[in-house]
């Protein structure tokens, strides 16, 4: 039963990384892809959460602009995690992300979620929404990293 | 007269894009950030593309969602090309970038124009509005990428 439910699982997994392999002709467009994705991410988010850490002065409209375009962002990546997409250009991807497919996809849910909740702070110009909606972003990115990147060689 | 003006409209571009300089830390970054944004952007726009080329079938709602995508990436490299931010990275602009800012941030605002329409055509579902919006964003493209954008070596 359990193990009926583990293939039920790692199929999903694998259909639903299906059409989104479909959409990169190659793996080495597929990583360069997602890694562009993670790299415009990072910048955005790293602006809206140094207003959050008091680093950079509080600007409400940056922090609202930032925050959209971090939500259309967000779920970007994970359309480019296809089977056979582990190889082909220098990537930190670690096996557990094919390995572990539904749990990957819950990391990625979760952290997408997180960054729909800080749009909706950000929309408010609180900056104590704010903080709190970047905490829980930057918790959701960190255990993502944790699991599933590589550390840097 | 003609000197004046030349010297004012430099200064325009040059502050202009002080903010954006403003915004990395490094040059390093500058360049990793548009160089992710035009892949992303490469990206979205060759799925519209393909389609209104029947390069693959035509699909409404991805057509707009990808458009959509789009609308949002466009302006995002940009914000990029602060000064000094020419070296620093392997890259393919051109120097004509800084010493024709002006008629760069043109060029940037032609192509950003022509992806608004994109989205709005791709919104309507109708095949023939998106062929003739991904020509002429096709074509900003193209018209940008000849003036600033070296070959590769």
């Amino acid at each position: 039963m359990k193990r009926s439910l583990i293939v039920l699982l790692s199929l999903v997994g694998f259909v639903a990384a299906l059409p989104a392999m479909a959409q990169f002709r190659k793996a080495e467009e597929a990583i360069e892809y997602r890694q562009s994705a993670f790299t415009l991410i990072g910048t955005h988010f790293g602006r809206v959460a140094a207003m959050a850490q008091g680093k950079v002065p509080f600007d409400a409209k940056l922090a609202a602009e930032n925050a959209a375009i971090l939500n259309t962002l967000s779920s970007l990546p994970f359309s480019a995690f296809g089977e056979d997409t582990d190889k082909g250009k220098p990537n930190r991807a670690k096996a557990e992300i094919w390995q572990e497919m539904p749990k990957f996809r819950a990391a990625a849910d979760k952290m997408i979620g997180e960054v729909a909740k800080l749009d909706i702070a950000a929309k408010t110009g609180n900056l104590e929404q704010i903080k709190s909606a970047v905490g829980a972003v930057g918790q959701s990115c960190k255990a993502c990293h944790d699991n599933f990147r590589a550390e840097r060689k």
